[in-house]
């Protein structure tokens, strides 16, 4: 059994625990996990998290958790800002790392840890979960299957408008020292990870981005703060296999609450997704009879691997939560040597090289940037 | 901790283990029930499951289920033909019941199931469990809170395709005796559930049934055999407050995988809502500026309780199975004194009431039946 | 050419004209017909209208238009009150004649003037426009090749909310003497209309009925006055092939504009329409591949006749006044000794049979009511 | 009386014709244009399109046409290599024009052709058709109201299929000498022009652009012919206020039949169109209240001028064809001296401007180009 160290309890702590709690229930040839130890600060409340997640012990210090022989994975979903120095700290004491994205606030971090994990030997794990929604993975089959031939071009865009509201106090989103990029690296990796997976890699690009609110008022009613990053970013991108492709991305959208759409045009056919109806997928296949010509709308169901090992009957739905128990599935299989965990930190860093190309090539004017083969 | 019995492993068997194991984790207020004995048969079966599902032991007899001192809920997740026999059981060994819907095969047998609940005194719910979709439960407060002015009218649909093809062998599905109702009992009971939910009791009703195929391949290739339930039902009714609405359900609805929709209009407005969009509420209120009239398309959210236990962005998008961790809770949360369960067996009662009454009026070529007040 | 004579210049007056002007520029092989009287009240908006529709006189007098040697087809484009009087005088003139639905207030005067058809020779066409959608033509057409094998169930629904504001004032539309029917007459009727198209004749319904607003404000401030007619109105129905069906309408219906939608369940598939997306039709065709299951919606273009003559670009959308070019096409064609205008006066009183026979089953309770076969 | 000369019988030709019969019958007050002289080729086709659309005569010749003192208006809806020598000739006899778009092959010729208007002082309108959408009109007006607040981003896209069919053979849309621009001209140019009306002018951008099939087959089965113009491009553009945003266009979209699509940011909301649904707009407005944030589904209606002048009733919806006669009508009421007719040949210039610039941006590898001020 796999003994787990859990560090951080806020949004994606506590979904990685409820993966944990469930991922051998769902899927039948995962072994269970051990909850072995949790770590947030202060201590009290790590330990009311401890009870209420299961785990078997509490810390408020991370290197203590790193150090127990008892965990053999360490689950980062701290702020960003921490996930380096921990997850060296990790690989140093041989222990599988679980990173939550984006892997670092620069991309000198991210290049480290990614050289680190190669180093170690370990299992990695980034989380793109997005990337396990079965809707996702059956595009996925359709594209390398040809059902919509070869692929013509990309389009993608992944919104929210968790900072639209010009009223919204500064906070460390808006500091580029705390935050590092700002829609880029909270969404805009999620767009580049499905890009990739779907097209294969980015090898350029041209870029715009905007900060929409330049300053936000301080919390403390001190005037305003300096937003540091970017609201807004949009590229051109060039696909190693010739296909172009545009991405956006915006934390200002209204109305967006967690939009991660795509759709992908290609010589026989096309397909349309938005995560904000992440049971969906629309598929257009060209026929002769142009009078039946349509996108069919298809609701994940047990024909798309994995959703039945969560429920047999198709259309029923499942949730942002179920696509972490599917990334920690993979992630426990290939700690047992089943199988490989992706994305892993040499997976992230190629995604993660898009964003900082783009933000490189926004500062620099839309010129374009090239991607290392 | 409340000791649980599980009997069953099937799709709602595994969507009960899946809740047991989250309840706790989601919602930091309810004590973590402990996995006591799991049922089913061929016993190593059953003891498989027990180890996937996380059970300490593992029966084949849901008689030693029901009498053992470690389990305090009786979950019968077993087909319908059981839950009276072993509900019974579990009453008469002082356990509380939590029973998969419809109660019984019958409405006798129903009304005997609620008889023996009031007597046993203990908690019971039936599975109900789009009751619990926190899309659903806002509309519920729109409605109470007057949103959409005093109710007109209600129209509900709730379509499977599951029996849709005509080469689907016969199964016990198409006999009475071991099915109950057919569509009705499936899947109506759901949709009254919701409607009696918004509008108050049904008082009233005229009905309409159908059997789209009179018969079914024998699956041993031996001819064909008698369905002997409803494909297709549709009813008229009346509320107690005078509301009237229409209802209506296929199981063989080719297209439709887990369709529970439903619309009502009020004197200020327009609810509308369909499963297969689980996290999407569609709100119409009428305003003067009719420039501006439209129907607002409204994504579950922390703003829509209890979905922020499970996500605290919104638009992310719950699962199926997380609506039975929230009947989980509500039930653990009355096994301990807070707040009461329901759905109990009394409330569903007055909702498989009303499915055997469209079944009877259908049968007498639609004539009025009147519902018990 | 053919000699209109058009009687009323409200709603559907103006629609009329605007396709007498259209339709043999739209339609090559339709001769234009002679725009030839104008008729409404008072005589000098009477001539403004002529001037604007482009109409060689106008008159204030029904009667005088009817009597006009250079009148051959009489469009009558009233209040339903005055229809019946209109169509019989211009049968005894041996006019041909196009009345707009309901074809009378009643079922006696819907009866008579079919009877007066019948007896006068002559073309009859009713404005049942929505059959004429190149959309609604298309679905017709699949169900008749099979695409959805054998028909199991209709459902329809055709809403509006404009009288959906409990605040509108008491008008004409609110008296039966006047309007006759509510919800049945301005709307309903089209729903039969489709659903007829579809699945053959209605044999027998139950149905319930309701007065959302038992009175409203008389628009002179003093006091309520009573509406004697039904808001909303909802019937179960089986039609001569056994098929079952379930209808209907509201104009109380907040947040509807122009919904007329169905969907009709086959042994092999599905159809959906909403003529709110009027350029929309949503199909779904039974496969063995589960993983492609999915409704296709396609946009209307030239592979749907006759959507080609308004347009040879698919997906660029016709318009309501449309789909009364191609019923004015239908009609002169019929007059010209081509086809047969559909739906005439008799077809019309079939359509009209079964509105009338959901107030007679509402008005008893919902008894089973039988229509003639 | 403004006489018309009609050049061109195809889509346009035909969409003009129905226009000009149209148009006085639906607005009031504008007066009835004179159908002087239709020219086609061959000089029958012409002859019996003139009897077709209701035309006075017929010519082949369109000098012939232009000469003729009937023709106070030359509407030019022939390929786009004639525009330019069409216009001029009609400038020099002192004519109004009314040119599809694009005005011209190049920007040279769209250049000297807004030069030329400019000084014949005539009445000049190009068919930005789509400018004149009563949804669109209302998307301006909301803009323009501060109904999202400020804007943030504009996001669009043009897409068809026409020649998404890698089959599709060799024609004259292939050759820039004939065809000028591709994707860029047929359909980017419309998008272009909603995004300028809503924005602002346009001052730089960076783009790319790509032939998805580099030849096809000639229809002579003589080997393949090369593509020379883009199937599909995409620009990051500033317009002028600083807002950013995003264009794309492909006419090898499989699925996509007249897509047209835009969403708005602002500081306060958020507009979304597609013109496959011509008659919605969504429309986000922020409000405190989260739980009931959503996008609202506005149906065009009567409050959404000038759809009035069409149909009294919301929801029923307007076609293609009646957004050419709406832009028939502001250039009817221009000539009559009453507003001014948009976009004229200098508007027309400046969106024209835009699509060459992204060409240029694309051929230059994607460097940035700026647009006159």
């Amino acid at each position: 059994m796999v003994g787990i160290g859990l560090i951080g309890t806020g949004f994606m702590g506590k979904c990685h625990a409820l993966a944990y709690r469930a991922v051998s229930a769902v899927f039948a040839d995962v072994a269970p996990p051990r909850l072995a130890v949790l770590c947030d600060t202060p201590a009290d409340e790590a330990e009311a998290f401890a009870r209420q997640f299961g785990f078997a012990r509490a810390t408020a210090d991370w290197r203590d958790l790193v150090a127990d022989p008892a965990v053999d994975l360490v689950a980062i979903t701290t702020p960003n800002k921490l996930h380096r120095e921990i997850a060296l700290a990790a690989f140093a004491a041989g222990k599988h790392v679980y990173c939550e994205k984006p892997l670092g606030l620069t991309l000198a971090e991210a290049e480290e840890m990614a050289t680190a994990a190669a180093a170690a030997g370990v299992v990695t794990q980034v989380g793109y979960n997005y990337l396990k929604n079965p809707a996702f993975l059956h595009a996925e089959r359709l594209v390398s299957e040809g059902a919509i031939g070869r692929v013509l071009q990309f389009r993608g865009v992944v919104d929210e408008d968790y900072m639209a509201d010009p009223a919204l106090p500064w906070s460390w989103r808006c500091r580029a020292q705390e935050a590092g990029l700002g829609a880029l690296g909270d969404m805009g990796c999620h767009l580049v990870s499905l890009a990739q997976a779907l097209c294969g890699p980015i090898r350029s690009l041209c870029a715009d981005m905007q900060t929409a609110y330049a300053t936000r008022p301080m919390p403390d009613g001190a005037g305003e703060g300096p937003v540091e990053n970017e609201d807004i970013a949009t590229a051109l991108v060039r696909f190693e296999s010739g296909v172009s492709g545009m991405l956006t991305t915006s934390r200002v959208a209204w109305g967006r609450k967690g939009r991660l759409a795509f759709e992908i045009h290609g010589s026989a056919g096309m397909i349309a997704f938005d995560q904000e109806r992440m049971n969906e997928l629309r598929l257009f296949q060209a026929e002769p009879d142009r009078a039946r010509h349509g996108s069919r709308t298809i609701l994940s169901g047990p024909a798309h691997e994995p959703y039945g090992a969560f429920c047999p009957a198709p259309g029923h739905g499942l949730g942002f939560n179920d696509q972490k128990t599917i990334e920690v599935a993979g992630l426990l299989r290939a700690i047992a040597g089943e199988g490989r965990a992706s994305p892993d930190f040499a997976q992230a860093l190629s995604i993660e090289r898009v964003i900082h190309a783009i933000a490189d090539s926004a500062r620099a004017g839309g010129s374009r940037v090239r991607l290392p083969g």
